[in-house]
């Protein structure tokens, strides 16, 4: 057999259906199997995003190719939320819509840097985000953040890992996997240190609209003068509207990375799937109070995670915030997939081993706690106080 | 502004939106435009079609994350397909679903090529499969296709093209720009070809549906002992079904080829859209005599082009078949983008200039054909007859 790709080659499998494999060995011993495996809402879509979505899908409008930016609905639906959200004005040609924000990342990723180029990431990090990275021959540096510090990353150590091969400092907040929220101000001085260091910063907001209420804004840059020579925004619809299946995120740009952008998309696919595009220009306005409710709920579950963890202090949580809390498991020197690995089968808890956003990480675990209700969160406390 | 990737920098503006733009410059003096642009079907999907897909995209059962493969019921289906099409036996296995046939060329191209590596191409060649290897910084070898030879590829053109960086051979047949169709014992020479050679062969079928009545099967490769250690296909299902704005397509290889793909996905959309994958797999046995009778119609269009042009002898038919005419014009020394340019505004015909299919193809305009019905193709005659 001709030799594949090396770089491909050498990715590790997905993890998440590994870990699936964990939860069907499960023997169900404690109770019904507790998923906070992967980042899905565990509530369903509102009726009418599902009569909406059917709608669009059946109409012979959406059936030939699109435009390849987006639907021009959504671009302008988007950007006027966008332009409600920052307390800016942000138009339809600041936005490049995808599927779903893996693809956001990578038409950014791309549209920046190339083999032999690098990109700065936090340690931990979202693990896609890395091997996307690592399939295109781009090189990863690390700015470790510091658990003590409730994982915000720390703007000294990300200035001194700037390479200078560094073309991007890629963000998440809410953090992927830590939940940790990153205030304005520190997102304003990394935002800083890019345009002094002449790199784009490309910061992926998927969880935003889960940010704690009275939080206020997530930041204040897309106001800024210029700010679209440095920031490329990153987003995702499919937590806010419960539909990752039909995957739909965003990018919020400058027109050059928009032009950039385009030209990736149309190799990639064309155009993004169209009716659900539709569907989503629709619903953003009208399921306004739906969205506003589900944030209220997961704030709730963060409430419960925090109350839930501290009858169990063996457990100390990292971070917590949005949808994600970053956990340090007891068992010091055990790998972090072995713990997540008899978690699932032995205590019917599904969780990311912590080693999967970085190497530095064999002493957490990622819960994505968002994906249970209150009462199933409050029953975490029997299981880990039992597992030994 | 921080730069951005130069390979993409480099790459030209999408050709479609820019000739749709003649096309909006055309004062309609000649009759209402016949657009023999972008390779979409002139005739509607099946109502079934539509109803199937409304039906799916309204029920929660694929709102969640699916398998990044794809649905197991749309691989069942198409590998069954498959089966007949090819008489032999695939299996679900054998096939990655993707979002359209451009990422399925993206994916099996990475699967096998990282930057530095090559890939050899046909000349003409399909624009976006240039591109999409540009941006990646894989390499691209040109065999060039004899136009006396009605733009078949010829193998020793080919084996001499094969420098030791090069990964795959990639063919498309019935070929996008010219039409033709590669007969079986071409397309398998070439198989052997990249066994003796130790290539992959990425063969796209996209227009696989539009072959000739009675022509038997496309080539036997499916069915050869060790295929999967040398062929990738490629397939979409935007033109058999008129869904392009669905975005489906799929790759049928190796279960190594698969698992590598997988991971690509993953990081490039996760899984692709779910609820039309399970419309496209009830529809892809229920809707085969439809099917079967557009094909029947597409070839009504095949005769329908010949005769017309047979009517302007001074525009040559380089070649034609399923989709696609490659059409030698009769303006020598006039770039052929200023020559489609012209047709749009002057004579409201769009079709696209030979010269984004390659540097050698001044002299050649490709026409979609397929677009247009037998009375609108044979329209043609009077509107270029008329043009000087």
């Amino acid at each position: 057999m001709p030799r594949f790709n090396p770089l491909v080659a050498n990715l590790s499998a997905p993890p998440i259906p590994s870990v699936f494999a964990w939860a069907s060995a499960y023997d169900g011993s404690s109770g019904p199997m507790i998923d906070l495996s992967q980042a899905v809402p565990g509530y369903p879509p509102h009726p009418e995003m599902l009569r909406l979505l059917g709608e669009n899908a059946a109409s012979r409008a959406y059936t030939g190719y699109g435009p390849i930016e987006g639907e021009e609905s959504l671009r302008k639906a988007y950007a006027a939320h966008l332009s409600e959200t920052y307390g800016t004005t942000l138009a339809a040609g600041n936005v490049h819509v995808t599927a779903g924000c893996n693809q956001a990342f990578i038409c950014a990723a791309m549209a920046v840097a190339g083999a032999g180029d690098a990109v700065l990431m936090t340690d931990p990090y979202y693990f896609n985000q890395e091997t996307t990275l690592a399939m295109l021959g781009v090189r990863t540096r690390f700015a470790p953040c510091d658990p003590a510090n409730g994982f915000l990353p720390d703007v000294e150590t990300l200035a001194a890992a700037i390479t200078p091969d560094v073309r991007a400092i890629a963000l998440v907040s809410p953090n992927n996997p830590t939940g940790a929220v990153y205030p304005p101000e520190l997102i304003a001085a990394i935002y800083d240190l890019c345009v002094t260091r002449g790199i784009w910063l490309i910061l992926d907001e998927t969880y935003r609209d889960f940010l704690p209420g009275g939080a206020g804004r997530p930041h204040d840059l897309f106001a800024r003068k210029g700010w679209e020579e440095t920031l490329i925004g990153l987003y995702s619809f499919s937590k806010s509207f419960c539909i990752p299946g039909h995957r739909l995120g965003a990018i919020t740009a400058g027109p050059a990375v928009v032009e950039q952008v385009a030209k990736i998309m149309d190799n990639l696919q064309i155009c993004p799937p169209r009716s659900a595009q539709a569907a989503v220009a629709t619903a953003l306005p009208l399921l306004a109070d739906w969205r506003e409710e589900n944030r209220r709920e997961i704030a709730r579950r963060v409430e419960a995670l925090r109350t839930t963890m501290a009858g169990v202090p063996a457990w100390r949580v990292g971070a917590v915030g949005a949808y994600f809390a970053f956990i340090g498991h007891p068992f010091e020197g055990t790998p972090s997939a072995r713990v997540a690995e008899r978690l699932a089968k032995e205590a019917g808890i599904l969780c990311l081993p912590g080693s999967y956003f970085g190497e530095r990480q064999e002493g957490y675990l990622r819960f994505a706690f968002a994906n249970a209700d209150v009462e199933t969160i409050s029953r975490l406390r029997e299981r880990l106080s039992n597992f030994g």
